[in-house]
């Protein structure tokens, strides 16, 4: 199912959500506006305001808070793919250069600071102090888990719970943010909004195991980005701890590691990889996350809303970007 | 008079605001409890959080809203720093080596996110949405702000006014949002809120300047970085500007930023500033904006708070680090 059609309940908030997004860009700073304006109009899915949205829509909907809200959730993600993609030095993102490449890593930083702020600025708009709140632990737990990522890079002594940990900070906890926060700041109960965030929880688990697989099944020009770029940086993710568990006496993984970049190393990895049962179980444990998350919104009321929902569980696994 | 005699009227404030700020470190999370003591427990002066405690004290002081509050504000400052330090690869700072310079830069942008959000939420917690609301915007005024800062470094065609509006960004407006917030949050009336606004605002402006001065005649040691840093970063900050106002025909501030680290002409220069009447000059554009400190008070009811932000200004001026 396109994305278009799941969206289909929450179009026009959509619409507002990326108008005010953009927005974001029309201000007097000329010192920073370029590199402002090429991170709003880079593009995206749009998966996580969405989300906001959906979770909010069936509730006492009030686009007055619930556009703002959704469009900082949208700013927060940008902010920390800016701020990963300039400590990563990484070049490439969604196929098009990262700001840190062409603007160098101090202006990302801050560029990033000032998305945070921006973000922050929003949801204080909305006037509900809960979400506010939320969204401070949030950057806290992101910031700490990244940190972490970071200082466990090239260490590949870890296992798959340590690698749930990580996608959890990175990924799952904006998903369950943007979720829970739609249904508070729509007047949901609160077990309304525990199912939401648990719902959000899985499904960015599913999501971002999907992006480690793609890692290693796309092909260059689709990932908009080298195949097995995590490998690269020293980042393992689930399909190569699989190959570890499966062969516990292989020592490739610690050989690319110990080396660092060893391209025909990772090339190797790739193969074993793509030869292997590794994808399909990898895909198994994505689809395990969506049902999980599926199973959370059992209680709720079936509308629209609801259905695109279980639908977006649908397409995180069957999307190929 | 010493610092510990201006802050006796929020002794016991003060005291908390150490330990709660310091309380910080106290997290379940090994791989950044490292960085993050180091952070918290390299010292300084404080003066922003005594500036909330003393704007605050004469009103509705209730220290579970003001100690979270003043604690937030010198999270924000040392948040600021930390990246600054990142941002500039600056190696020493207060006679330390910095958060980067030890641990690498990723960690001190990484770090430097966190502390942006515990201060957020400690912020949130005080229950007082327009206070989160400023301190949205500062950040994003603060980071705009050194985004245009990193711009411009090594053009040296820049004027006074140029800098005081950095210098307004980069320092003031965190003074006057501490002094702000105190007020607002004791229950302060608007006006009232708004005289300590400006009392910060123009305290910050001076405190800045007077930095600025010791950069070019304190010595090594003393100031725990070299001396004529932000020249050689590329700054322009006030005694080269009036060095080049007083010398429109001298090229030698052009020539160092061509060249980039030129050491012998830095040298120049700060010979030819501690030889004229510049630093005079300096000095006294610093004491005018404490005039207007101290002016902004004039309204507020006479008491030993207002009588320690009227010593403050002084301080600020005679203070040799």
């Amino acid at each position: 199912m396109p994305i278009s059609t799941i969206y289909e309940p929450i179009q026009e908030g959509m619409a507002e959500v990326e108008a005010s997004f953009r927005a974001v860009g029309d201000v007097d700073l000329p010192w920073m506006v370029e590199p402002l304006k090429y991170v709003l109009e880079s593009g995206g899915k749009r998966i996580r305001p969405a989300l906001t949205l959906l979770a909010g829509k069936p509730y006492h909907y009030n686009p007055k808070q619930m556009v703002p809200l959704a469009t900082a959730v949208e700013l927060f993600h940008t902010a920390t793919l800016v701020q990963d993609d300039a400590i990563d030095k990484s070049a490439v993102r969604r196929g098009k250069p990262t700001v840190n490449s062409l603007w160098g890593e101090a202006i990302a930083v801050l560029l990033g600071d000032y998305l945070f702020a921006k973000a922050a600025e929003l949801v204080c708009s909305t006037g509900n102090l809960r979400v506010m709140s939320i969204f401070a632990q949030t950057l806290m737990h992101i910031s700490s888990g990244q940190l972490r990522q970071y200082v466990s890079a090239y260490n590949w002594r870890q296992d798959r719970q340590e690698y749930y940990q990580q996608i959890e900070s990175k990924t799952a906890w904006l998903f369950s943010v943007a979720a829970q926060s739609g249904a508070l700041m729509s007047g949901a109960l609160e077990e309304e909004a525990e199912a939401l965030r648990t719902y959000g929880l899985n499904l960015g688990m599913a999501f971002q195991i999907v992006d480690d697989i793609l890692d290693f099944i796309g092909e260059e020009e689709e990932l908009g980005k080298p195949v097995a770029s995590d490998l690269l940086q020293g980042t393992l993710t689930l399909p190569a701890i699989l190959l570890m568990e499966q062969h516990p006496d292989e020592t490739i993984i610690k050989e690319i590691f110990e080396k660092r970049g060893d391209v025909a190393g990772v090339a190797r990895v790739i193969e074993m990889i793509r030869r292997s049962s590794i994808v399909e179980k990898c895909y198994q444990i994505a689809a395990d996350f969506c049902a999980q998350a599926c199973l959370a919104l059992k209680g709720l009321p079936d509308n629209a809303c609801r259905k695109s929902l279980l639908d977006l569980a649908d397409y995180v696994i069957e999307r190929h970007e």
